[in-house]
């Protein structure tokens, strides 16, 4: 069962008599939108022979928009289908310098009505005084720019492969030039064929804002209504996931009994995406693309709630609690009490699976709950009186710690998204003084991964909202936790820096160096980097977010993103080189990154500038 | 004959026992610097041995290095030689651990001693670590890096080209790493074979701080004397126009005899270069590369002090007294009057040459001075006197005077360095009302012209020296007036925006659009645009900064230089197309432009964010 919201449905009209009539229309049929040209093909002679007069004359335009932009609604109802397109763009000089003044007044109107959307059809990659003229009103203008890609460029190409590309790259090309400006967004228009994987992949990663469909590329099921093929419906459900909106394009305003069947249709493909996770859905609602700062539960005291949020876990603890009891009953035997410790115990989960581990598997165990958190303790000491005497609760930094005894088992969920990124080398470095010669960590284990990725929702996220407090590059030299969500992975994630527990190597070293090549299999733009992590608890028994092996149902961690300066746009097959240090000084611990194939970038962080974890 | 001083001049010994002995030997001897590895290799297991110990013991090296530091003298002419470099990037973790501690002990060591420099070969590509490492101490640590690269990269390559360019290629990596730091630069170490021209134009185009001559790639002369083939003659005379420091290395530091010829020889060279051209010495001495915001003269009143600047150009008042003479012989007869305007006649010098011209030619003229800078209309009424009744001054914008007559001949100079970035355009539009119409415009017409050009220095100066208080792309959307020296040109320039006067055309439209495409002969980085003008006075008699046309001795414009906001590093034979438009409003004009092959970048300057042209 589904609880996806039915999206917002827009309809397309190419001309009608009257603007609002329209719009009485299209509301009164449950249509959310209308799109459609504010300005009639033969208008244009008109609003040059006004241009320059400075009188501006447009009596027969006053008409067809008579009532439109009276109300708010309706400003939001209409979106203007721009006409003025393709000429701007025109070699000859005075063909364009008419376009461009037709295009000019085209937007002054639409701003005129306060319209919210303008729709502006691509059909070639001749886009660049267009995309200036555009430039140009972004911070005049109040509506957002729908740019209409098909998803197959028309013409010649040597593959399919080519002519699905095409229509990416003037994208890219527009959205590069826009210097990814929030007010602009893709719009797909879907046609019979549809795109090949990696072409939906390339697309899934843009800011889709709507899709297109005409009524031409439906067909008529049994019972006679419109339906699509299911490669289609794949793909918008895909699509539904990014919250697109949808227009449909093609039916005759004078047929009534039309608007109806398509709606229904595209409520019953909504019904068709995937069982909702709640869990999942409780975690991730609102947080796609949003990027947080990680934690720094090392140097800061996490909140109460924060642990709350995280001992909902549904798999964590299960895979913990495996781990245990397979550690007990394979190293240890019931005869002698194991001594567990539970380092950074926080409110106590890790104790209570420990607990359970021991009784499932029936050995005798004590458990030290070893905490600094003075809050957490508070939490600790309420769960004392079930425990019992098998728990002794310490109130102490893990490295500082002198315990009268060491621990057969140490336990520690100290991972961030990046795996060693909340500093827990560091910390089982400072409590491995009291686990045995012979003791297990649980983790014993974790290896952080990288992935090149194409993220304009986020690069454009990290190019607007700067804090003009910190130097122009800080936020590009800032990992984030994010719920990747609109974004594209251009290559296959690989390993990056592992660490291991106990770690008996004099002097410990957790500062780490690797050059990672990739393969890009098909054209894209890298942002950044995903980061993911994958731990070794016990043997086989793991936790996973890296995403060809992440543990089902696994809601603790989102990746994290590594951004880069300046977006690399990248061949297929194609190689990146990208460079990685995790740097530590008496305090800090900090990553520095680059690229250095197929182009070279500043070092980002040097020093920890930018971004630094405390010790 | 030259004024060019003799460069400064190192020594650079290999070992030595004792630096401070060293260091007055090559004083006594008249060498500037001496370069000298402050560590001696045997000193890096001692250096191991204490690292971490907290208590540094350093004796060997304190003993010889006894003395160094005690004056500020003493330092700026110690060169610190590093040597533990290459292992840095060693495959193998605990050589590079091991190397890395070394060579942060070595310039730690470096800083303590108050050195000024570093210097550290390179050579291979394998410079990341390296890099990183300087990347971490270039906000800490005091002294600059000298990066040495050969010529000619060491091992087999298909031919000399790739052998001569890897070296650019990984100083190119380690700037861009660096991110243009203004404490980088490159060293170059010559050897036997020559630079290729277009390696030598490359790494002109480089902030080449200092370049090493061994001894063993100089010959003996007849005279017994040290000398270089003449194709080094000539890099090097090149080079000495840049400024360059000189390190003579391989001299045994025991044979005192062999320190003067050396010293002499560079003497020798260094007053082999051109002679000197006083008048454009005076011009362009310690503004090479400068950055000037361009002069607005029609928005801002020029200051005398300016106009006289101007005036002192030897070769613009010819071409003009060239011009009107002819003209008027051409076109005029002796017996009539012709009425000459001269609009924007500033402090008066075209009035002069006009009156010249006439005198020459033996022809009756009416000329009119029309200024609208009150101050340069007293600098006029002073030579009234002078010029009787020929010359009417008229205190008047020339777009709105009124006259009582028609001009036969209307001069003007209004020319930037881009052609009509000071508004000719606009002026000469608003004055031709009064011109008759067979009546000629000196100049006529007006080209502007574009070069892609590598000059890392120049970004820096943008990268680094950004007002806070504006937008953190305002330096890159800023064209400046600039005296291009340390630069490469990329590619031919090729013409861009004309404008042509008298412009009968209704409405007049000085909105200008172009895609311009160019071919890079051979690999580079593009950090922006250089710009240029020619303009026909009447005619084949023109005046031109375009490098192909420039005019002998021309010395009132320095080229335009247009940045880019990301360096592109750009392999031989490949395209570069760049988008430029003048833009006008009602009440300014502006340029914008950006690069849309082989990478697309932002549109530079939408609607004049960063700088407008005030009518």
């Amino acid at each position: 069962m589904s609880t996806q919201s039915t999206p917002s449905v827009g309809i397309e009209f190419n001309t009608v008599r009257n603007v609002k009539d329209a719009l009485t229309l299209a509301s009164s049929q449950k249509y959310d939108f209308l799109v459609i040209p504010i300005i009639r093909k033969q208008y244009g002679t008109d609003l040059l022979t006004s241009y320059g007069s400075k009188q501006l004359t447009w009596p027969s335009i006053a008409s067809r928009l008579k009532g439109v932009g009276e109300s708010a609604d309706m400003s939001t109802a209409l979106v203007a289908l721009i006409r003025h397109v393709i000429d701007v763009d025109s070699p000859n000089l005075h063909i364009r310098n008419k376009a461009t003044k037709l295009l000019q007044e085209e937007l002054a109107a639409a701003q005129y009505f306060s319209v919210a959307r303008v729709i502006i059809r691509i059909r070639n990659g001749n886009i660049i005084n267009l995309t200036r003229i555009a430039a140009s009103t972004l911070n005049t203008l109040y509506f957002a720019y729908w740019f209409v890609f098909p998803t197959c460029a028309p013409g010649n190409f040597d593959d399919d492969n080519e002519a699905e590309l095409q229509p990416w790259l003037w994208w890219n090309k527009i959205y590069k030039l826009l210097d990814y400006h929030g007010k602009v967004y893709p719009v797909l228009e879907l046609s019979a064929d549809i795109p090949s994987e990696q072409a939906q992949k390339r697309w899934l990663g843009e800011p889709v804002r709507a899709v297109i469909l005409p009524t031409k590329i439906f067909t008529t099921n049994a019972k006679g209504y419109p339906v699509l093929s299911p490669a289609h419906q794949l793909f918008i459900i895909k699509l539904i996931k990014l919250k697109v909106q949808f227009i449909i394009k093609g039916i005759n305003p004078n047929d009534s009994t039309l608007f109806e069947p398509y709606l229904q249709y595209l409520k019953h493909i909504t019904r068709q995406t995937e069982p909702i996770n709640r869990v999942l859905e409780s975690f991730t609602h609102g947080y796609e693309d949003r990027l947080q700062v990680p934690l720094q539960p090392l140097a800061d005291n996490l909140e109460s709630r924060t642990y709350e949020i995280f001992e909902k876990d549904p798999i964590k603890y299960v895979q913990y609690e495996k781990a245990i009891y397979q550690a007990l009953v394979e190293q240890y035997d019931q005869k002698t009490t194991v001594i567990i410790m539970v380092v950074g115990a926080g409110r106590g989960p890790l104790v209570n699976r420990a607990l359970e581990a021991a009784d499932r598997a029936k050995y005798k165990v004590h458990i030290y709950a070893v905490e600094k958190n003075p809050m957490a303790i508070i939490s600790l000491y309420s769960q004392k009186q079930e425990w019992g005497d098998r728990v002794t609760i310490i109130h102490e930094d893990m490295r500082s710690w002198h315990p009268e005894c060491k621990a057969d088992i140490m336990v520690s969920e100290l991972l961030g998204s990046f795996g060693d990124n909340e500093l827990s080398p560091e910390c089982l470095d400072g409590a491995q003084r009291y686990l045995k010669d012979d003791g297990i960590s649980i983790p014993y284990s974790y290896t952080s991964y990288i992935c090149p990725v194409q993220s304009p929702r986020i690069f454009s996220e990290l190019l607007y909202n700067r804090d003009a407090n910190k130097p122009y590059y800080a936020n590009f030299e800032t990992p984030f936790v994010v719920y990747l969500h609109n974004c594209f992975f251009l290559a296959e994630t690989k390993p990056l820096f592992t660490f291991m527990h106990p770690n008996f190597s004099i002097p410990i070293d957790n500062s780490r160096y690797d050059e990672v090549e990739f393969t890009i299999p098909t054209t894209g733009t890298m942002h950044g980097l995903a980061g993911f992590f994958e731990a070794k608890l016990y043997k086989d028994i793991s936790i996973s977010i890296e995403p060809n092996t992440h543990s089902k149902n696994l809601i603790s961690w989102f990746p994290m993103f590594f951004p880069i300066r300046e977006p690399i746009t990248l061949a297929t097959n194609s190689k990146i080189k990208v460079n990685f240090w995790r740097c530590c000084s008496s305090s800090q611990v900090w990553y520095e990154w680059t690229v250095i194939e197929p182009t070279t970038l500043p070092i980002h962080n040097p020093t920890g500038r930018s971004f630094s974890i405390g010790k």
